[in-house]
């Protein structure tokens, strides 16, 4: 919502200081690994939000010791230092609002020790999520943490957000699947944290601290992340309901039995609209003509114990038996409208793709409707997620602005999309107007901002709403003690 | 190790300020919850350490405000104040070392609210751990972390320490098992922090920050705690071994499958012989004569998928299967010398009771070897547990010091026990010496001085030892910020 136009630019390094910082840093980094090409400089003043600042200089570190020497010179001459990985966040959070010095961490990207005897790999965090699946998947174990954008984004993105994806239901997210850090402070300090066990209570914990910072604090260079065996079975339920109603009172029952999904996703009724009237083969998706939601629910486990979890799950998604349903199965009862619309189960790899499709089928309708979608994940407690919804759907009509929601039930972590254009100035203002409706809907319902796209510069704002100022009185005391310039990420995450 | 008598006294409060505060306290506490008696000041001096101070002034607050008030309070008039709760800590983190206000937390222990459907209670801090599991059982949860001591600990106790007790293994420490929290900072200030969701990333993770920090950053007063369900069955297996090299070896196939065990036990072979030598009754006990080392893992899971899950814990605990012993199976095989002598399974509370009584046994006989036990709990990868083993029975040996280690083998979280009479100094200097390189050789084979018992004022000054300069500077500096007149448990957690 906001452009760079609204930020203040006051922390901009000096053109002096600028030349000074590109004078020391020349003395380091080889030119192919430090530029102030107007290309680069541009390129990486982006991210997946639609803000954009070019760089004045941008450095492609190798080691934690190349990246201690870039915060030390932008410190020395007060220079602006913005942290990236491949720029897939979508708050602005790499960004380099107020220019300055861009550090692109996707080179640092070595394995440094691979240990599944003690479920832990020691990487550089500019790895790519998926490139590191691979590598663990080869020794029979995965990290947790897979956002959407998996085959793109860094594990520095994923730690910097605190961002997990889907499975965070079952495995938790970003801080629970981290034991320790190597990082660099504001102040050019190495920040060693954590430890390469489960359990560990010496000194404060820095690791959790640092994680969803979204690079204000240090930069983290190096994680020990712990690994968890990769199960070998796994199939997908697809269900249709009614609406959103139906379909969150069956996430409640999910959530109030044993036998957690490895991921509840969802679909409300627009989002399943767009698909009928702009998927390519909307046929193939087999949405019934009375559905209003769509839950995609992921069980994984052990080859013997899939088949009884996955009953125990499709009689939670199925609902209470009664005298007329006497097992759960297939199909809805005419007793109970809250009952599945229908109900199928992909086995195999290639029907489970099959299925996906409908739910992947999804952002690309996204543009049909509007040429720019305001994309929040704000997240509710998951028994709220109905009065989310109803609220939504209010707020929609009252402001004209179109809503779609998807996203990962099983944590209530909503995708809400308000699809505008943005170059119709009343569109903007009413969807500016809806946001702020939607956010104070969000807290009054005891959820929060953001899941995992972090705030960034685009949803700093907000954080007032949230936060209550005796708190963030500590958290700038934190960013005081880690970066006493100010130099790291200005104008990020948390107001000034 | 350290005495009172040891500790730096300079941040007593002085008789005027004590005098001072009890006046303002007067005004806001009756009678019933604020006490100088002697002999409350005594009882309230220690904790399930050897240390003791008598308090000054006690207090039992019932709610949030009136801690503020006490905080508030004790900053006015510069005095010390330490929060407890049951005092079971081992390291002296309750005792107030400096003399001034102690706050006891155990009287606020309401449940502020329970919503099953959202996986979270909400309770003051001051709840019996064991109190919280029977409020939450009644809706079909539990909250992982379960210290041995639950049946007396309290909650705020757990959260001060990040102590989880064995099921760590599976479901995490208590770092991972909260939400959100309200506390109390040094400067008076309320903090309000984390989320009733299981993904937020609004601000930094004050949460995590106060969990493990002891009561040194803030008080906490209520803790949002994210509940599991329970599992609808359990088993328990008791597995010996001829020594710690076989059982690790155990261990380290046990993480290495998919089926992770609920909790994995272990007892060493020093452990054992005082079981064989000093047990009422050693015959139940079934040791075998060759057995150096006890395993006991724990598996639940839903009714349906135990008996596979069981199947695959019991096969890694067995070790590859040769063509000697072509399937796992209870006994060992000749040709294998690291398969358990002896396997059983217990499906019924019954026999799983019976089944703990060996390790349950074992604390008492402690007692049979030596009057004092420096009980110790520190953790290594798991992988490296046979070589740290090795070590402590060679500094053992070295100092003449007996040494006797059990604990959660999942976690590599050891509890080494150094045996001695604290009246002989001879004794006394050894342990010293021995402990020293207890921790030297924990930290070089990349561990950690405490899992979950805490620094206190006992294991203050060997910090240093395993966090670098810079990070403890930044610790300082966060202190600082949560209590800038250092009130909030003087002398503990990190060194000055």
């Amino acid at each position: 919502m906001t452009g760079p136009n609204d930020l203040n630019t006051e922390q901009e390094g000096s053109p002096d200081a600028l030349e000074a910082l590109y004078a020391t840093l020349r003395t380091n980094f080889p030119d192919e690994r430090l530029s102030r090409e107007p290309g680069t400089r541009w390129a990486y003043g982006m991210d997946n939000s639609r803000l954009h600042h070019p760089a004045d200089i941008v450095a492609f570190p190798l080691s934690h010791e190349e990246v201690v020497v870039l915060v030390q010179a932008a410190r020395a001459h007060r220079v602006p230092l913005t942290t990236r990985g491949r720029g897939t966040g979508t708050a602005g959070g790499s960004v380099p609002v107020h220019g300055g010095l861009v550090v692109v961490m996707d080179r640092m990207n070595a394995v440094l020790e691979f240990r599944p005897e003690d479920r832990l790999i020691r990487i550089q965090t500019g790895m790519i999520n998926a490139e590191l699946q691979r590598i663990v998947a080869a020794a029979g174990f995965f990290w947790p943490p897979d956002p959407t954008s998996n085959a793109l984004c860094t594990v520095g993105g994923n730690l910097g957000c605190n961002a997990a994806g889907p499975h965070a239901v079952k495995y938790g997210t970003t801080r629970e699947n981290v034991l320790g850090l190597k990082a660099v402070a504001g102040t050019g300090a190495t920040i060693i944290a954590g430890t390469e066990t489960t359990k560990g209570v010496v000194g404060y914990d820095l690791t959790r601290l640092l994680i969803g910072a979204e690079g204000t604090l240090g930069i983290i260079t190096e994680a020990t992340l712990k690994l968890t065996p990769l199960p070998d079975a796994r199939c997908l339920i697809r269900a249709f309901y009614r609406d959103m109603h139906a379909a969150s009172q069956a996430v409640s029952r999910l959530m109030n039995q044993p036998a957690t999904p490895a991921a509840i996703e969802f679909i409300d009724g627009n989002a399943l609209n767009l698909m009928r009237n702009h998927a390519q083969n909307p046929d193939a998706l087999a949405i019934p003509d009375t559905a209003g939601a769509l839950l995609m629910i992921e069980v994984d486990g052990t080859r013997d114990a899939l088949e009884s979890q996955t009953k125990m799950i499709q009689q939670a998604a199925c609902g209470p038996l009664t005298p007329d349903r006497p097992e759960s199965a297939e199909g809805a009862s005419a007793a109970d409208p809250n009952a599945p619309l229908s109900l199928v189960i992909a086995h195999t790899p290639e029907e489970m793709a099959t299925l996906w499709s409908a739910r992947k089928a999804l952002s690309p309708t996204l543009r049909h409707v509007a040429p720019k979608k305001i994309n929040e994940d704000v997240v509710v407690p998951v028994s709220r997620i109905p009065v989310l919804i109803g609220e939504l759907d209010r707020i929609s009509l009252r402001h004209a602005v179109k809503i779609v929601n998807f996203g990962h039930a099983g944590n209530g972590n909503i995708h809400v999309n308000l699809l505008i254009d943005p170059e119709d100035p009343d569109q903007r203002a009413s969807a500016e107007t809806a946001l702020a409706e939607v956010f104070s809907t969000v807290l009054s319902l005891g959820g929060t901002l953001s899941g995992e796209h972090g705030i960034g510069a685009v949803k700093r704002e907000y954080i007032r709403k949230e936060i209550a100022p005796e708190s963030l009185t500590l958290m700038h005391g934190i960013k005081r003690v880690f970066d006493p310039d100010g130099i790291l990420n200005p104008g990020k995450k948390i107001p000034d």
